[in-house]
């Protein structure tokens, strides 16, 4: 791979975020199936309407860009997808595997928030400001989803799961 | 796996990021090594020092639940680190490969502060305050290396890697 500029690298990590996105739609609609907690599933089912939109955000950016959005893999997603099957296929009473499918969740958040962080700043440095604002609208969704996970977490783990 | 409470949850993730801080130790020097920019190189040897303190961190919290750290691989750590191997690989311009080596150590850095923020949270549920303290401790240290690599980027990026 040749990375010559930062156009290049710009390139490279939206085609990642982009394969990021199409997994977590998948990998979220299980996890809202599998939550106990009504106002978790609600809040998992919410974010894959979210997902959408920001993916539907980055392919206007690939059709400005003249650009196909495949190529990448995001390998980082498949590990914390991979965490999160695991949790689902442990034998795990409600509340616990709950309080752990909210952790996955902001897991994979965080890395929404650091990706989207990032191309928002090259997309600037490179002039490009209504791509800037559409990343800074998907950075600041991911920002208030990992919030509401921990306001659920705050709010809901009972004495039952702490046994 | 069972995961009957709490306790068992917190201790799978303990062990989770017990492995990833072991995997980043490797990762963090060879991401240092590779970097252009003084101001990067220092900061990610920096942090080199401080990920070896949130390992003794945890192993005190593992003396003190009499349990062994060892038991569970990070995908999602393996995963962020195959990113950034690719990226150590890539015909990449200094400037570029710093830009991308920023990218990804706040990938890193955003899954530790949502591992450690929830295994604060866990702790605290456990009435484990001693156990918390030392996390919440590993959450800020992880919080401002976030925030310094965010600095650098401002700062250093220049026209070169623009082009």
């Amino acid at each position: 791979m040749k990375l010559s500029n930062l156009s290049d690298l710009y390139l490279r990590d939206l085609r990642t975020i982009y394969d990021a996105e199409q997994q977590l739609l998948r990998a979220l609609t299980k996890m809202a199936d599998a939550a106990a907690n009504d106002e978790l599933e609600i809040a998992l089912r919410t974010h894959v309407d979210v997902t959408r939109n920001q993916v539907e955000r980055l392919e206007s950016i690939f059709h400005s860009l003249g650009q196909s959005p495949l190529g990448e893999a995001c390998e980082a997603m498949e590990g914390l997808i991979a965490e999160a099957d695991e949790l689902l296929a442990a034998d795990a009473d409600d509340e616990v595997l709950d309080a752990g499918l909210i952790t996955a969740a902001q897991k994979v958040e965080h890395y929404e928030i650091a990706a989207y962080g990032s191309l928002r700043t090259y997309a600037r440095l490179l002039r490009r400001y209504d791509d800037a604002a559409l990343l800074q609208e998907s950075l600041e969704e991911e920002k208030q989803a990992d919030e509401r996970l921990t306001r659920i977490a705050e709010g809901f783990v009972n004495t039952r799961a702490l046994t």
